[in-house]
């Protein structure tokens, strides 16, 4: 066998504190020592499929080709099937759940070309009891997809449209009003909304965000050095989305946002066009989400 | 000098906050740029020997060979002595404090085939305090021990029966109750307990479950899916030891279990055979441990 | 191309929770797979430079010379310069932001032989917004380093004293007391004290330790397992600093000690020479800083 992908990437919820990251990483190197592992993090919150998918997502751009291992997986060990999904005709391969962690980065990279269940135990490490997966089913097979075996060797084919799906919330305009959600709050507290800059351009340099009971002013910055003291600023983030941020203070922390949190963007003088969205929580690509809102206005 | 072993794991409780892991990393990297480290965790609690002995024996079977270089060392740099334990006639080499922190994992192994004790300076570096053994002592002893470095050369050979035990609870049956005890709490919260499956498969699906002033009704599950919501379940995890689970919380908080907590197990319905198991800690290896049980009755 | 640094040690506060880290280990290996990354630390506190500036230079005696990524970087985006500044002829170079970060490691390897700004695009990621400035700009000039891109092909040279100074505190003498600060608590809780075990050797076996409001007698001890229960211990710490340590304990959180505080430090019996140091926060190299100290009196 020849070494077929040089990198595995690796994304899971297992955290740092137990041995599981470490063991899941001897048990590759066991079966493909010449693979580099890169470790994405293992500080997905435990059992939140849609964080663990929006973080593969957001890295999807910067991955090398190779490998991608994710396990997000409160149904480990039930029905829930184990897949391997191709992306770009082989460039890739995402091995975890069928639970929709793998969608968002998988529409990221064009959807998938071919999917497998992962059904043959001639792959895995016969188990004490159900509960690693990481360790006995997922982790052996992204070892052996680098180690060279073919992607039809782990199981029978699956039809990629019955793959479970990823939901991302879609923005929508309602009464002069961009409903947004927060995707994401990072280390630093700056809290990401589903929504481009081009989305609030009209309201200008200031937004009037609304979110539970409190109506703040945030200005529009470019940097967060630009945002005064204690001031609400609106930013164009690392990957093209708009983010809430305060200077050098989380603003989740400071405002009380948190993923899933609903916030309204609104402008002050002029009268907006009058949109009416509908869409709420949509099936759709990542990639494909200013598209979707588009057909919504 | 040719490179004797390509994988050094890496266990301790220097946690990922302080630059002490990578100072190690870099300190084995110059010495043996060759081998590839695996981190298998560095936030075993502070001083925490029993938990980071525990963490290394669960470990041990998917480990690589090589060596394993262990630090959670509460002496450091008082009389404890600093050791490489050989085991499988020189498969792996352990590398740590002689405090029992080795202990389970050298016994998971087959027990030590050789040991010495570090006491040559040639392969330490010169330190300004002696309060960091692993960047100073362990690490590159590990490093030398991974570039071909003889184990003998490192220091005194001393007697594997010498070294310090590990001590891990042994379960026990008293009036019908299987006495068990908290090994281990996961970041997900679930308690292993020091018993098989095999010792409450006479209680059939449904287990009472005893512990501190609380008793609880525990149904036998297969997977974390299979608890209904606020259950709480009995598993056999992914190690073969039974742990106490509640489905998608965690075990440990809503029950108020901790490491070392007592638990006694006992069936519904039928007498049970009224063992009279008495040991309590016993010096014992890991893979020995049902025997020990065997013993007691 | 050929590969110029085979080492790039990366220090951030990305924490460990987000996928930052592993999308810049991703980028580095997408430019040059050949380096072998080895993390520092990324869990410096957000936005605390003085924290990464002394943590990198804590570790600089003991690193493999190549590349060193450095970002703790609160001014991303703004007007602060992206640089790279060369150690010994070559020897490694470390990137960074102009803000002080760098400057007390690349003081401890003897000061900068060169420098640049990095202002030329070729070597940066296009980025959707400005924030990500370890993806987009320090990652890659850091792996275009590696394999092999000259120093001054990433932007103009600059002037080595152009550079933002790190502020290093010194300790000083008053009224027979030495005045220390807490440069750094560890995850044990140990407080290392900017002062040299020869500025106190004079006070014997018994300090008296002044903070806040308290006053306690700390004995000066060589491990920690020679401090009695409760009892305040001083001991040279690995870096031939002394700290303030308290028995399998936090002493900072049992005392109250944080980065910053002011410490006083006494004789009991004798009179002390009656000093008389003036300087308080100072531009110095850590390893000139007794030197400094000694101008004081």
């Amino acid at each position: 066998m020849t070494l077929r992908y040089d990198t595995l990437t690796f994304l899971s919820d297992y955290g740092l504190v137990d041995e599981f990251v470490g063991v899941v990483h001897s048990v590759i190197r066991s079966i493909c020592p010449e693979t580099t592992i890169v470790d994405l993090t293992h500080q997905v919150a435990a059992y939140d499929v849609r964080a663990g998918g929006l973080a593969l997502a957001r890295s999807a751009p910067y991955l090398c080709p190779g490998v991608v291992l994710a396990v997000v997986d409160p149904g480990v060990g039930s029905a829930r099937r184990a897949i391997a999904v191709e992306v770009g005709d082989g460039m890739s391969v995402l091995v975890g759940p069928d639970n929709g962690l793998l969608a968002p980065a998988v529409a990221m990279c064009g959807g998938a070309t071919r999917a497998v269940e992962l059904t043959d135990p001639t792959y895995h490490l016969e188990a004490p009891g159900p509960t690693f997966a990481g360790r006995d089913i997922f982790g052996p097979v992204a070892a052996h997809l680098c180690a060279g075996v073919p992607l039809t060797s782990f199981g029978p084919e699956i039809e990629p449209v019955s793959l479970v799906p990823g939901l991302i919330p879609v923005s929508r305009i309602e009464d002069g009003e961009v409903l947004a959600e927060v995707l994401w709050v990072d280390g630093y507290g700056n809290a990401q909304l589903n929504i481009d800059p081009e989305e609030i351009a009209e309201f200008g340099d200031r937004v009037c965000v609304r979110f539970g009971d409190e109506v703040r002013t945030a200005r529009v910055v470019e940097t967060y050095a630009a945002i005064g003291p204690n001031d609400v600023g609106l930013l164009v983030d690392s990957y093209g989305l708009v983010s809430v941020v305060v200077e050098q203070q989380s603003a989740a922390s400071s405002l009380g946002l948190m993923p899933g949190t609903a916030v309204a963007l609104s402008g002050f003088a002029d009268e907006q066009d009058q949109g009416a969205g509908v869409g709420v929580t949509t099936q759709v690509e990542l990639s494909a989400r200013r598209g979707a809102r588009e057909e919504d206005r």
